[in-house]
C-alpha cells in the first residue's frame, strides 16, 4: 500500500524550502507518493481562494500533508476571508488536526545564536502542545459592528468544551510519559471562564488516568515570564490555541534556532497530521536561495514519525541534520553562508 | 490644597514593599496626605468581599492610588467573583484607568542578572502601553455553561470600541513623543475581528493626528519573538488587556529587573491613576523582609510624576534609587542580601 505526502509549497520562501523536502524524500524514502497543491495567496491568485476544495479533499485522502508557508505583504489589501492565512485555518479545521506539536529545541552548534545566554539555553528541549482547532480562533459570535453613534465594535468569542480540552491534554500527558514526564498548563483562570474550565478539565482527566504525570498550572503571563527567566524548568507546555500561538513564537525564539524548529499538527489515530516549519514565508527573502531548508526537512522528519509509521527513517534523517550542522553547515541566518540548496546537499551527503 | 495617596497593601509582601514607600513619602513629600484600605484577599478575610465600596469611593476621592499586590494560595478556593484578582479588576474599572503604562527598563547596574545577553539588555528602555479596562477581562457574555450531554462549555467575549482603542492609543502616540518617536502596535487582526478593527483605529489615529510618530504594526505572536529576539528595536509597544498581559511580563523579565518595575494605570485627565509593582504578591516570601521594594518605591515615583504633579519630588526619588543600585545596594531578589527596610534605608540615605 503506497503512502502519499500532499506538499502545499505555498507562498514566499515555502516553494524553495519544500522544494529541498522533495530532494530529501527522493533519496530517504522514494516509495513515498509525493502530491502538491497550490496554498495561500498562490491559490488565491490562481483559483480565487486560499484553498480549493479539491486541495482540501486531497489533503484528506493523503497520509500526511506538510506545508511551507502562506501570506505576505502582496495580499494584505485581499478581503479577509480569501486571505492566505484563512486557507491555512481553514485547513487545521477540516482535517480537525487539534493538537499542535512545537518543540523548542536548543541544537548545540547554535546555542551561541540564541539572544539567551549559552547556560540559559543549552540542551533546551520544550514541547508545546497547543490546542489548534479551537478557541478564539474559531469562535462565534465574531465580527465587527457599526454602532447607533458610528462607532465600530469588533469583537471575538473565545470558547473551549470539556471535549476539546480533554482531547489535547491527553497528548500532552502522553507525550510526557515518553519524556522528562512533566505537563505545564498555561492559561489565564484568574480572568477569563474558559480559563477556569481549561484548568478544571485538565486537573481531572490527570486525576483520572495521569496521576503519574507530574502536572503545574501556570497562568500565561507567568509562563510568558518563566520561559524567559529560566525555560530549562518545561518539559511539555500545553495550552489553547491563542496562548499557544504566542508562547511558542516566544520559546522558538529562545533557543536561536527559529529558522530550524518544526510543528506537527495532529488529529485522531490513523487521521493525516498538518507538518510546518514555525518560521513564515519571509517575503524579504524570498526567492534568493537564502532561506533555511531545515524547518521544512524536520517538519518532514516529524511527518515520517508521527503519520508515517517510518520512525527508522525519521531517525536517520535527523541524525543527518545533526551531522550536517556538526560539520559546519550554515545558512544565513544562523551565520553561515550556504544557499538553500546547498544545505540540502548537506543534509543529503549526511544521510 | 493637600494631596491624598490611598495605599491598598494588599497581599503577600505588599504590606512589606508599600511601608517602605510610606517612610519614603515621609521623608520626600511630609505633606502628602497617606490613607490606607484593606485590599484583596485581606479584605475578603476582613469584609467578605476583595474590595469594599468603600474603598472604591476612598480610591476615587484620592489623588492617586498605591497597591502592594493581591492574591495567594490561601484564597484559591473561595469563589471567583470574590477572588483577591476580582478586586483589582473592579478598581480598574471603577476607575476607569485605560491605559497601563509598563515600563521594561534595564537598570545598568542589573544588566547581568538578565537571562539574556548583556549586549542584548543593556540600556533597555521600552514602554509598554496596555489597555486596562476592556477586552476579554470585562467582555460579555461570559461564563460556563453546561450542554445537554453533560459537557460543559466555557465562554468569554473579547470586545472593543472605536473610542476605546483611541483613548489608549492617544497615550501611546503622546508618550513616543516623548521618547524615540515610534509606536509598535500589537494585534492578531490576521485572526481576530477585534484585532482587525484595532489595526484600523490606530491606523486612522495616527493618519489624523500622529502622523510625525512612526507606527510599526506587528503581530502578537511575532512580537513575543521579537522582543526576545532584539528587544531594542521597541520604543512604546501599544497592546490590548491580554496581550498586554503576557507581553510585558516577558518584556519586564528581560531586564532581570522584575523585582523592580512599577507600572502606572491612568485614566481621564485630572483623575485619579493606579500605581502598582509589575511583581505579584510572592507568598513564598512574604512576611521574611526579604522582598525587594524598589518596584513600589518607583510607582511612588510614576505616582509623584503622573497624578500628583511633582516632577521634582519623582527625579529626585529616581536618581536616589539609581544612587542606592549604584552604591552596591542589594536584595536577594537581584543577588544581595539587604533585608527590604535595609534596601528602604539605602534609598532613604541617597535622597
Ligand atoms: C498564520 C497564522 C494564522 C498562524 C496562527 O496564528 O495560528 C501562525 O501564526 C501560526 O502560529 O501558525
Ligand atoms: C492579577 C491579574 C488579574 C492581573 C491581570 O491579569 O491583569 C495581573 O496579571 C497583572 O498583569 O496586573
Amino acid at each position: 500500500m503506497t503512502q502519499t505526502l500532499l506538499l502545499l509549497p505555498g507562498d514566499g520562501i515555502g516553494p524553495e524550502v519544500t522544494a529541498e523536502v522533495r530532494r530529501v524524500a527522493a533519496a530517504l524514502t522514494p516509495d513515498l507518493t509525493i502530491e502538491e497543491r497550490d496554498f495561500g495567496g498562490r491559490s488565491y491568485d490562481l483559483h480565487g481562494a486560499p484553498i480549493t476544495d479539491e486541495a482540501v479533499a486531497a489533503a484528506l485522502a493523503s497520509d500526511a500533508v506538510l506545508m511551507g508557508a502562506v501570506g505576505g505583504p502582496k495580499w494584505a489589501g485581499v478581503e479577509r476571508l480569501k486571505r492566505p492565512e484563512m486557507g491555512l485555518l481553514r485547513l487545521r479545521k477540516e482535517m480537525d488536526v487539534y493538537a499542535n506539536l512545537r518543540p523548542a529545541l536548543c541544537f548545540d552548534a547554535l546555542a551561541d545564536a540564541s539572544s539567551l545566554k549559552r547556560e540559559v539555553v543549552a540542551g533546551l528541549d520544550i514541547m508545546i502542545v497547543r490546542e489548534l482547532t479551537g478557541g478564539v480562533y474559531f469562535g462565534e459570535p465574531r465580527g465587527v459592528e457599526t454602532l447607533s453613534d458610528g462607532q465600530k465594535r469588533g469583537f471575538d468569542t473565545q470558547v473551549y468544551t470539556t471535549s476539546e480540552i480533554e482531547r489535547v491534554s491527553r497528548v500532552a500527558f502522553e507525550l510526557a510519559r515518553g519524556r522528562r514526564n512533566k505537563v505545564t498548563s498555561a492559561e489565564k483562570s484568574n480572568v477569563m471562564e474558559s480559563g477556569l474550565l481549561w484548568r478544571e478539565v485538565v486537573t481531572d482527566l490527570h486525576r483520572r488516568e495521569y496521576a503519574d504525570v507530574e502536572l503545574e498550572h501556570m497562568l500565561a503571563d507567568n509562563a510568558a515570564m518563566q520561559l524567559v527567566r529560566r525555560p530549562s524548568q518545561f518539559d511539555v507546555l500545553l495550552t489553547d490555541n491563542l496562548f499557544g500561538d504566542i508562547l511558542s513564537d516566544a520559546a522558538a525564539q529562545l533557543t536561536g534556532s527559529l529558522g530550524m524548529l518544526p510543528s506537527a499538527a495532529l488529529g485522531a489515530a490513523g487521521k493525516p497530521g498538518l507538518y510546518e516549519p514555525i518560521h513564515g514565508s519571509a517575503p524579504d527573502i524570498a526567492g534568493q536561495g537564502l532561506a533555511n531548508p531545515l524547518a521544512a526537512i524536520l517538519s518532514f522528519e516529524m511527518a515520517l514519525r508521527w503519520s508515517l509509521g517510518r520512525a527508522g527513517e525519521a531517525d536517520r534523517l535527523f541524525a543527518a541534520v545533526e551531522a550536517a550542522l556538526a560539520a559546519g553547515a550554515r545558512t544565513r541566518d544562523i551565520g553561515g553562508g550556504l544557499t538553500t540548496a546547498q544545505m540540502g546537499d548537506a543534509v543529503l551527503a549526511a544521510l
